[in-house]
């Protein structure tokens, strides 16, 4: 069984009966699972996790997306976290028996349904990004839903789907796929939030660590311990472990110890696989020997 | 949800339409999944796996015993595997979600349920054993079906549950609970096969290793490598990586490495996030943090 994940982010983060209308039409489709979801209220927004066949997710997403256009106003939305639109953001994220490229065809079908049937121009992001400048979200969002109809008119920004002309209630949808994301936190014996984050950095892309990591290091202030926090963006090719022992290598310099780590919310059992394989030494371990797997 | 297995031990291994008519009851019950069976022709006996929810596999077991009683008669079996009936022996295995005494529970109901509707008579073994000199399957066993009419005689061996008189067409059925078995098996790179038995002593149980270790150590021929082979019959009590860490130590003894490992067939992700907590220092994780866990 293929399993895709959904999380789309809905501009509406105080109005919780409104955020549950959304919802209720998740529930609706047979066979997907709801997750997660969390309403913000400063940020004035919401995000909605649920995974499920590709087809089920896509027409769940789907109706979420159009009950949402139904309910929000975006010309009488305010809120701190950046945003294009209604439905802000739709990434699609591949967790099962499918590749990152069937996730971008799933994202592309479904912008194209979505842009006809709610007449919201849609911008592809990230690995569906069908131009290069459109990968990157922050440059897309540049300018945010009240810059959005002058910045339209621009032929750089033409929507990838949906109609060319501004939707004042809408505002636009970017709709992407990516990998999934791991938030990894590892713990360090040391009130010196100095030498922890010089270790953040030997690991992190952007100061020359590995591709797919993103790091910071933190203090846990009462804990007196020292925290680097990372998103790991690419399992596959930047495994748990591989950042794990870099990091346990770096702490032994300064006489430090690793002394506990943490996995926020949820995993592929993929991800655990490559980490216990590693470990053990077992070189054909395969995640289809997880028991709980064939159920699926 | 919560997630039994059930691997039922037929008196069958030749006649392949037997089993597979058997097997046909089993696929028959809805949301129980037939994960593997397998004939064994010298052994005359055929094993099969299959998992769900607890009633439902229950289900699916006493439909497919009473079609075994139906196509196989112990008058006419011979083989080389001890035996005792025509549905040999049916233990129940907590997966997911159920604690042993569930299982337990399960198996006696199931028993009970099986004697009196196919008239068989049943003995409880392992877990699900009422009386402990029938804890032993061997013990429950010895003497076979052919010695079985007059074993019953003796007040000892009255059965558990289903009639107090010798079937000779089904002879009787032990049923019980275990926790699940994960096979294991660690190569090293040597050709003594002797110093390999020696590390397999340090961690079995007979000789004074973990309680839940079963091993030997076997030479692999043309590889140029040795392997420990192991069972873990209890991967809570005793789980994966203190058996690899021990063997590991040990074997560095000797200046010796670990090369590989295998785990054979299947296992449940408890026990991998049980591996993988180990080696990353993660001390909260859990399995339900398992994105494909939440489909079930």
């Amino acid at each position: 069984m293929k399993i895709l994940e959904c999380v789309p982010n809905f501009s509406e983060g105080r109005d919780k009966a409104k955020v549950e209308g959304i919802i209720e039409q998740i529930r609706m489709v047979d066979k997907v699972k709801l997750l997660d979801y969390s309403l913000d209220e400063d940020h004035n927004r919401s995000v909605v996790t649920f995974i499920g066949e590709p087809d089920k997710v896509s027409e769940a997403a789907l109706r979420a997306c159009l009950k949402a256009f139904e309910l929000i106003d975006m010309r009488r939305h305010s809120g701190a976290h950046p945003r294009l639109g209604a439905v802000d953001v739709v990434p699609f994220v591949p967790i099962r028996g499918l590749e990152l490229e069937e996730a971008v065809e799933v994202a592309h079908k479904f912008g194209k349904e979505l842009g006809k049937t709610a007449a919201v121009p849609i911008y592809f992001y990230e690995e569906a990004a069908i131009r290069p400048e459109r990968r990157s979200l922050p440059a897309i969002r540049k300018g945010e839903y009240e810059g959005l109809k002058e910045k339209m008119k621009a032929p750089q920004w033409v929507p990838d789907a949906g109609p060319r002309r501004f939707n004042p209630k809408t505002g636009a949808t970017i709709v992407g796929a990516r990998h999934p994301l791991i938030a990894f936190n590892v713990n360090i014996n040391t009130r010196d939030v100095e030498i922890v984050k010089k270790i953040a950095r030997t690991v992190r892309f952007i100061d020359g660590g590995f591709h797919y990591v993103r790091a910071i290091g933190v203090s846990l202030g009462e804990k007196g311990i020292c925290q680097i926090s990372m998103n790991l963006l690419n399992y596959h090719k930047t495994p748990i472990h591989r950042v794990f022992e870099a990091i346990r290598s770096e702490t032994s310099r300064y006489g430090l110890e690793i002394v506990g780590s943490e996995i926020v919310g949820l995993i592929p059992v993929e991800a655990l696989a490559e980490a216990a394989s590693f470990y053990l030494r077992t070189h054909e371990f395969t995640p289809d020997q997880v028991i709980e797997n064939r159920l699926l």
